[in-house]
């Protein structure tokens, strides 16, 4: 299966961090992959942490992970509203489950802890959050790119370029 | 010469459109090209239009044509404020002389206008400055990119994909 007939799903809701939404979302453009976005409501306009706005595709109801060939969480204080919707945990643990890529940045390891995937999971993640995520038993490591299996992340907006990279090489495979 | 032996010069100011300023800045990163960023003032926090910030690493008289291999001007209003600089226009014209690539998006082509390099190229952009563009003596294109010769133009942040992927291209030859 060629990169350019995957689809990627990503979350999103209120106070995203702008970047780390948007140049996966672009970036996954590029490169041929059609990306859906999904948000509590569909066609609802999601303004970041720094005010870029975006528009969801779907609402989580709609999700069937069996569509998806990979899955991305934007970091921000979005994880946190995020972590909140059973469905969206359900998500994560199906596409986990199916072994496809997931991406986590910054906060939105959050997200995974909540859905229970990250044990004995390698990851890195905004300082922040390194706690949560060692309690959760996971081994948190201060790299710009961590993969572990299915698992990617990274720490911050100026780990996106290391961060695509890795996700895009997976979703390669 | 290897892509990622190369440097780019971006050039920043106020309320630049933030998506057009970082996704190709993070993009040519991942890429391994090394991308310096020139502002009014070195080491200056400039804010996007929506809100992201964005550190200069040099000013504008710092800067020497022949040590980059790329120009890119990204849109918002910083390129009203670029156009109205001497050295900056200076700059665009030795690059554009050079033949080296050169890259603009949304508004930033008021600041090749001002440098003088439009006229008879095919560029697209903003439809807000196309009759500038065209009075300037430019064939305007209704086009996610345009490529004419070492000049790449793009109309808005969702063309990014298309922009990035025809400025890596350019500057790979």
């Amino acid at each position: 299966m060629n990169i350019t007939d995957k689809k990627v799903l990503s979350f999103i809701h209120s106070d995203f961090e702008d970047l780390e939404f948007w140049y996966p979302v672009l970036r996954l453009t590029e490169e041929g992959v059609k990306v859906y976005i999904a948000g509590e409501k569909a066609n609802e306009t999601y303004i970041g942490k720094y005010g870029v706005p975006a528009v969801s595709d779907i609402d989580f109801n709609e999700i069937n992970p069996d569509d998806y060939d990979g899955l991305l969480v934007p970091g921000g204080w979005a994880p946190d509203k995020l972590r909140r919707f059973p469905k969206v945990l359900e998500v994560v643990r199906e596409i986990n489950r199916q072994n496809k890529p997931i991406g986590h940045i910054c906060h939105a390891g959050w997200v995974l802890i909540s859905a229970g995937i990250v044990k004995g999971k390698k990851v890195t993640s905004t300082p922040g959050i390194k706690d949560d995520l060692q309690n959760a038993g996971a081994t948190w490591l201060d790299q710009p790119v961590v993969v572990d299996g299915n698992i990617v992340s990274s720490r911050k907006p100026m780990d996106l370029p290391a961060y695509m990279k890795a996700y895009i090489n997976l979703l390669k495979e």
